[in-house]
Formats: structure tokens, sequence, C-alpha cells
């Protein structure tokens, strides 16, 4: 197909098929003249999910590419599932520079303890270097400076959720035999559900803020405050 | 205080600090001289909690004005987490222009349809105008263009993990007493904790393809595929 057909068929505007060509996202078509290229479903299809990705996943140019890229080189199912879990961005950028060095260097050592007994009491393997870990450790360093860590237990009643809540996100993934088929459906799972996720959450804070406002009875004491 | 000593003790940069006072973040300082200002505490825990929102949190300028006029406003408990939870930019961006118009149109009533059906049966009250429902069917429409679809009860399984989480949530909000306190808080639980649990997640899927990839029997099957 034509480029202006390609645009037609995936929603994509002709300039920004092009600026994906120029930033190496989207493989050349066949060239049938000095000036046009011929497109087929496999340019349809990653167009999709550049567009599934650099829109409703939020990714940069830049994140795109890496996760493409991820999904291009995966041989196996769990290879595909671990590259793309690594390339996928990190959803807490590191926390800017310390108030005051010393406080800083011990809510950095606090962390760290605090995700090395998680990781332990969970069992969950997770090497030191994996950007997870990291992430985890500077968003709980973070929360120590704002003086609202989690109390003890909380954080592992969190893990515990994450946990089946992976598990329901493994399923998804495996349900594809094509290992690219598979891949792309792993990204989407990774990266787009997601926030899927975080509105389901946020919906059901809504609905039971909603009916402590109305229904006094419905609420009930807070079942255990940590300390802060 | 002066300018310097809350800039040492928040960790944020004087011109940072001015920028924010500009922005009209931060309420002015008691005016001492011509160009001198004294700073309360009230002062630093305000820019502790604006370094938060928009380093860790990852907010707008905007989107921090929003969130903080909305604490600042809040008189009761829940009125303050309702406020907040609409203010919170929402996770997901409306999906841009669809591929084919019929298409588009009959995606996004599927999805609606789909977004009904789930909140009835869970029995969550919100409203059609909530951003949250609005950004779920944004979400589940482009998943539908896709082709990613959640197979039936999937959606409603995360569901059921997403009310836990936002059950713990709001048992966080609900440990403080001093309503600015406990306003400023359910900012940090909703803000910032959201990407502490997408960590969890990640972390969770890490270790499971993990167990994938060395312990063959630990694997099993799929528990069940369906229609894509």
């Amino acid at each position: 197909m034509k480029i202006s057909e390609l645009s037609r068929r995936t929603g994509v505007p002709v300039a920004s098929i092009k600026y994906f060509r120029r930033q190496g996202l989207l493989p050349a078509g066949r060239a049938t003249a000095a000036t046009l290229a011929e497109y087929g479903e496999e340019h349809a299809e990653r167009l999709r999910l550049i567009k599934a990705l650099t829109t409703l996943g939020g990714l940069s140019i830049a994140a795109t590419r890496e996760v493409l890229g991820a999904v291009d080189q995966a041989d196996t199912t769990e290879g595909a599932l671990g590259a793309i879990s690594y390339a996928l961005p990190v959803p807490v950028a590191s926390s800017q520079g310390g108030a005051d060095e010393a406080e800083d260097a011990e809510a950095e050592e606090a962390a760290g303890t605090e995700v090395a007994e998680l990781l332990a009491s969970l069992d969950w393997r997770a090497p030191e270097t994996s950007p997870h870990v990291r992430g985890l450790t500077a968003a709980l360093k973070e929360l120590r400076r704002l003086d609202a860590q989690y109390a003890p237990g909380e954080l592992a009643a969190y893990a515990r959720l994450a946990e089946s809540v992976a598990r329901l996100d493994l399923e998804r993934a495996e349900c594809l035999d094509d290992p690219v088929a598979l891949a792309e459906r792993a990204v989407i799972v990774f990266a787009i559900c997601a926030p899927v996720f975080e509105l389901l959450r946020r919906l059901a804070q809504e609905d039971q803020v909603r009916r402590r406002m109305t229904d006094e009875d419905a609420a009930g004491p807070p079942s255990g405050c940590g300390p802060h």
C-alpha cells in the first residue's frame, strides 16, 4: 500500500509516519520509484504499536526505539519479557540532590535496607542492578524525607497485591504463540495496562470515598495507624 | 529563616524557590526589608511537598498548583480526598484521532459499555463525568484498536485487586488528624505511591519471569487464554 493508505489505515498522519521513519522506528517500505515506497501489513502493525507506545504509553521517541529494539531481538518468551521489562522506562525518576548530606545518606541507607528486607521476606529474586530495585529505593528514600514512609508491614501488603497483579499480567502475555506477537502483546501489557490498573485503583478510591461521605456506618475505624 | 536557610533545609535551590513564589505555588514570606523576607516552618513544609509533587510525582507546575489549591480548600477528610483525587492528573491521555471513523465510534461505544458493565458488576459508584471513568474508557478503546482487549473476566480480576489496593491507600491517608497534614499525606499517597506500586508490580513480574527461566516446573500452563 502507499503511504497515504498506510496513514488512513492506522490513523497516523503522513508527516508522523515520515518522522518515525527518519527516527528509525519504522522500517523502510519497498521502493517502487525514486519518491514512492510500498508498505505492507507489517508496517501497519508496527505503526499501531508505535502509536500506542507514544500516545497511550506516553513513551519518548528514544524510549520507544529501545522497546522496539528489545522486541525485535527477543528469541524466547522469557527473554522477550525480561528485555522489555528492563527497556521500559522506570516509573520513578531518581530523587534530586538532598537537603542535608548526612540526612540524605541516612535516608538512602534506610531505604536500601527496607527494599532488601522486603525482597528477602517475599523471596523475590531481583539483582541489585535491576532498574526496578533502584527505582523503588529512590521512591522510598523520598517518602522518608517527606516523613511519609510506610508503616511496618504496609509495604509487604502492597507487594503481595502487586504479586497477584503480576501473575495476571504474565498470563495475559503468555496467551500468544508467535514470538513477535507475544513481544508486542507484552509491551502492551507492561506499558499500557499499568495506567489501566492505576485508573481502576483511582475509581476504587473514588467509590470508597463516596461511600464514606454518604454512608456513615460503612466507614469503620482505620485498621491500624503506624508510626509516621 | 532567610531564603538561603530555607534552601539549605529543603534542598531546593534559591532560584527554584523564587520560581515557585512567582508561579504562586509558595506563599510570600514576611517582608523584613525591601529585598529580604523571613520564611517559616510552613514554607519549608509546603516546599517539600512541591518538590515531591514535581520531581517524584512528575507533576507539571500547573498540575501542582491545582493540587495545592485542592489541599488548601479542603474542609472535611472525604472532601479533601475527593478533591485531590480529581485534581491529580489522570494517568491516561485521551486517545488521538481514530483510524477509521466508523471503527473508531464502534470501539468507543464498546469501551463505554465495558466500563459501565464493570462498574455495575462491582457496584462501584462513580459518575460518568469522573475523569477516571473517561480515562479508563479511552484506555480500553485504545486496547480494542490494538486488538488487545481484556478477555471476559480479566478486567474484573484486576479491578478486585485494585479495590484491595485502594483500601490500603485510604487507611494510610486516614491515619492523620490535622486536616492539612491529612491532605498533604493524601497527595503523597495518591500521587507518589502509585509509582511505588507500579515498581512492586514490575519487581514481581521480574521475579516470576526469572523463575520461569530457571525453574521449569514452576511455570505451569497459562490458566486460561481468552479470545484475542
